[in-house]
């Protein structure tokens, strides 16, 4: 057994209930799920944080995610809408430090989803937006 | 103008702080931000849903978001942590019809993210994970 849960889970040392898996990724059910059919894609080599991963691979995971929500919504799963969501960081909720993509089926009025501290913020004025993206414009051709 | 925000965004009819754009995708900022440099990446192609997105180009969208990522966390802009997130239908708290992923950094003690209805749940059950898993997976194959 390694210090990682998701690790093993590829090595096969823990079980998990596996949906998919190819040469970069695979899929299995959380255990503690939000609702049923709620899955976990995660790269097989082990990526503690986005920083750690190859956007190929991060955008794999997305590909593969959409192929498995388009199956939920085909099979007779409740399914109304679909949530696609990743935690980077601890500060953003991360638990597990093997990067996962969360594939959440919702139904209408089941209570979870996105939540806002003071509800979703007033409109921002476009000077103060402006200086926003210019900022993050800068440190993207600092890449 | 056309019928969809995020269209007239595109074409240059509607003002955004733009922060990217190539042949497929770009990206500007939410003006009803979760925090500062909440940013929305959408395909130039107008798709309402993640079953109208070709996956390709929906990977494509999560490998610009984590370049988008890597330079906020660059910049000077507060961020601890980044969520990425995709609602896909209404029960999933779209309100754009528009295909969008979400990146929004966060910081320790802000007080949004996933919430859950009832708390996380508690530990499923293998037997029922392994039956919603061969749900998945029949259906998976039926593509």
């Amino acid at each position: 057994m390694s210090s990682c849960i998701f690790c093993d889970i590829v090595e096969g040392t823990a079980e998990a209930s596996m949906i998919y898996r190819d040469d970069r990724c695979c899929a299995f059910l959380d255990i503690f799920h939000a609702s049923q059919g709620h899955v976990l894609v995660i790269p097989l080599a082990h990526a503690a944080s986005m920083g750690e991963l190859d956007g190929k691979t991060g955008g794999h995971l997305l590909e593969v995610g959409m192929d498995i929500a388009a199956a939920i919504r085909r099979s007779d799963i409740r399914c109304e809408g679909i949530n696609f969501h990743l935690a980077d960081g601890r500060a953003a909720g991360q638990e597990i430090f093997h990067v996962h993509l969360h594939i959440i089926p919702r139904v209408a009025g089941d209570g979870f989803g996105f939540k806002f501290a003071r509800g979703r913020a007033a409109r921002q004025a476009k000077a103060e937006l402006d200086r926003t993206a210019e900022a993050i414009r800068s440190a993207l051709q600092q890449a």
